[in-house]
């Protein structure tokens, strides 16, 4: 395991031509794999600072902290950039339902014949 | 845990602007998230018919069986589609390295100070 510090992210993050990260939100106690999501710089920035995980919004075009308003708030435990810039994988716990369907996580749709 | 039928995923996968989808291999036996990547619509056909994961490659703008060059196959045990259907979640058997570099799998940079 190799080590980048917030201040190397600068030059890490490959960013889309929109200013977006991929972003995979991981329980950290069941490895169940719970979202995916987007963040810009700034949400990435306050998501280290303060670890309550913000993403941004493509839909709304804003920040948006996870739980702002059902209360489902991911506390960031860990945090793993990829090998090429463009992802990264956050171990995190989740307070009740990642889904804003209400479901655990958003991966409850099996493709199956 | 619902089902989506792999004709269902013609109306059920939100497709980018380019024609693709996000899409989480996850080993099936580790739960450790090995890496992200994109699928086209055939390629996700591709995958879902040999079970044998192929990805399309952005950088090089074709379709890209996992493996056919290094031999680190990813083998489909499990597939979902997420809650919006933007992104895929594969349960996977990786054979070897997931990453490129040869690493286990793509994550293996920490965020810290």
């Amino acid at each position: 395991m190799q080590n980048v510090t917030p201040l190397q992210l600068e030059t890490e993050v490959s960013y889309t031509k929109d200013g977006l990260v991929a972003v995979i939100a991981q329980d950290v106690k069941t490895k169940t794999v719970l979202m995916m999501a987007w963040m810009n710089k700034e949400a990435l920035s306050i998501t280290l600072k303060t670890k309550d995980v913000t993403y941004y919004s493509r839909s709304r075009q804003k920040l948006w902290r996870k739980g702002e308003t059902s209360g489902h708030t991911q506390k960031l435990i860990e945090a793993f950039i990829d090998c090429d810039g463009d992802t990264l994988l956050l171990l995190v716990e989740q307070i009740g339902a990642a889904c804003h369907t209400g479901a655990p996580h958003c991966f409850f749709r099996a493709i199956k014949d």
